[in-house]
């Protein structure tokens, strides 16, 4: 399947002066934050918007969200809805970009099928596309980032859970469920082996999330042992580690131990050469620096290089541009 | 890359009569034995031929043994050589396709980047085109075996070792450095964790493949314990298994549990919804069945289907007739 190519029903509404409209908007849905750009077809950003999505959870009440912030971003710009070509959004939870539906998010939005695609076209009469965050991620950093020119890589992305985005020849890899790349449940070994229930942390994501690292850390923490907070987040563990804290030090080796072997278990299967490491959890220095010492002492079988997210926290957001500049193009094309 | 099309140089001893050729050759070379069918260009076998290949290392020789097979073969079908316009070979390593090289075997053969197919094309005036042995099972399974009509699965070869051909939207997938699907040396629970060196069997081989079930076996084995003996083969342990023996029922249970591991660790990548498993050792229905049992515990997250090869030993042979129908046709198309 082609990620890149608009394949949804060319909406009726569309105004003729879109012909010259230049504009796209990229939209990063999370489980808490709303976070929007305005972008030219270069991929330029004129402007951001950003909002909590604490407490909405309809799929129409986000739609109107990113509605307001569209009009806001339009206003700061001067330019009215006729600038804009397409939208791009990505959705925390499995989705198929084929037919732009949502099928699950988590339990903070708890959407089950939720033709996002439709209800973005209908409310901005603009072609519209949609992915999974960390597919779209994927696409920021193939486009704009760490794996510009790279046709095979993965995105890891490390926050609350672990998920990848995959790229084969320059496609993203969405597998025949759309689950392609959710491996938060993978086993290595050090993880927990008892199967687990929807809903529930995978066994790297015990080590390896930023839930499972405090937990991880929590479990150890004693007053004698560290001066650090029992109520350390895991970046704040992984500063003290730096900082020369032992139990921190243990902390990090568990969870950088347990990256390597994901790693390395992925490009066994895949011979993929690049690892492009990102996430709120992924992106502080000390783990990846660390998962690639562990991984040098593999490279007898796999020499897979693992480099920081280019693009940051903006991976996402940039990804959604680049995919919406890309509906746009196709939509010309069909049009 | 498209594996299934020919890309090398057309030969220049072409017959014009080859025209009206009809039949192909496909061929499994292995480690212990040269295996070679005749077929029509619909695939169906006319006759087939094999050969130890004790003692015979050097490439050249092995193409010599081939021309002796096809020779037979032709006699024995009362055909000539200008009936044939293909041959396609299976090898027992890692293999760039696209270049026809066989980069590297294992000790057995001990080759280091031979140009095989370019060594068969001169010799036979045919086009060839070549593969690693589990690719070409894969081939085999989809064309004519259990994955007929499946466009993404994942051939399994437990045999000696462990390795894996991946069929992505009807394509295998042969990574960067044409290592995809070298899984042995997959990390699990339950695996031995410490860097391993080449030449010596990966961390799962040492569970799951032949010679590392005979090694687990053989370390817990006691003649209290089990009548069975101590130099008994994987399948032999797998049979007395089957007829209630502890031991090996506890060995049965640590190599299925294993190969689940591995199927749902390649599951959470790849989202891919089938399994064929083959290979001496991956043939025996006793460990597909407990493989299976061990997924079901886990169908939460993955719900890959595992079925056994519908091709047993002649997976390889069965792709090599149809990857040189493939290169048959593409000749004919180019020329």
């Amino acid at each position: 399947m082609e990620q890149q190519v608009y394949n949804g029903p060319i909406p009726l509404q569309l105004d003729p002066q879109k012909s010259s409209a230049s504009y796209v908007i990229g939209a990063d849905i999370g489980g808490t934050n709303l976070r929007l750009a305005l972008a030219d077809m270069s991929g330029r950003i004129m402007g951001t918007w950003s909002t909590s999505t604490a407490g909405v959870r309809e799929p129409q009440s986000v739609v109107e969200l990113i509605r307001h912030g569209v009009d806001s971003l339009l206003c700061q710009a001067s330019l009215t809805h006729t600038a804009l070509c397409a939208i791009a959004a990505g959705a925390p939870g499995v989705t198929n970009s084929e037919l732009g539906i949502v099928i699950a998010t988590s339990y903070l939005m708890g959407w089950r099928n939720v033709p996002l695609r439709d209800l973005l076209e209908a409310d901005f009469g603009l072609p519209a596309a949609v992915d999974n965050d960390v597919n779209m991620a994927a696409i920021g950093e193939h486009r704009a980032g760490a794996a510009q020119g790279v046709s095979d890589f993965v995105f890891l992305a490390v926050g609350t859970g672990v998920g990848a985005g995959i790229m084969i020849n320059g496609k993203l890899l969405h597998g025949t469920a759309w689950t392609a790349g959710e491996i938060g449940y993978m086993l290595v070994p050090g993880a927990p082996e008892a199967p687990v229930e929807r809903g529930t942390p995978g066994a790297i994501e015990s080590l390896v999330g930023g839930e499972g690292i405090k937990k991880v850390w929590q479990g150890r923490w004693s007053e004698e042992r560290t001066p650090v907070s029992k109520e350390a987040t895991a970046t704040e563990i992984f500063d003290a580690a730096l900082a020369g804290d032992a139990l921190a030090k243990q902390v990090l080796q568990l969870s950088s131990r347990t990256l390597a072997y994901v790693i390395y278990n992925i490009s066994l299967i895949l011979n993929c050469p690049l690892f492009v490491l990102g996430g709120s959890v992924g992106l502080h220095p000390a783990l990846g620096n660390a998962a690639r010492a562990e991984l040098e002492q593999r490279r007898a079988r796999v020499q897979p290089e693992l480099v920081c997210s280019g693009l940051g926290s903006d991976a996402q957001l940039i990804g959604a541009i680049h995919l919406a500049i890309d509906t746009a193009k196709a939509h010309r094309f069909v049009a």
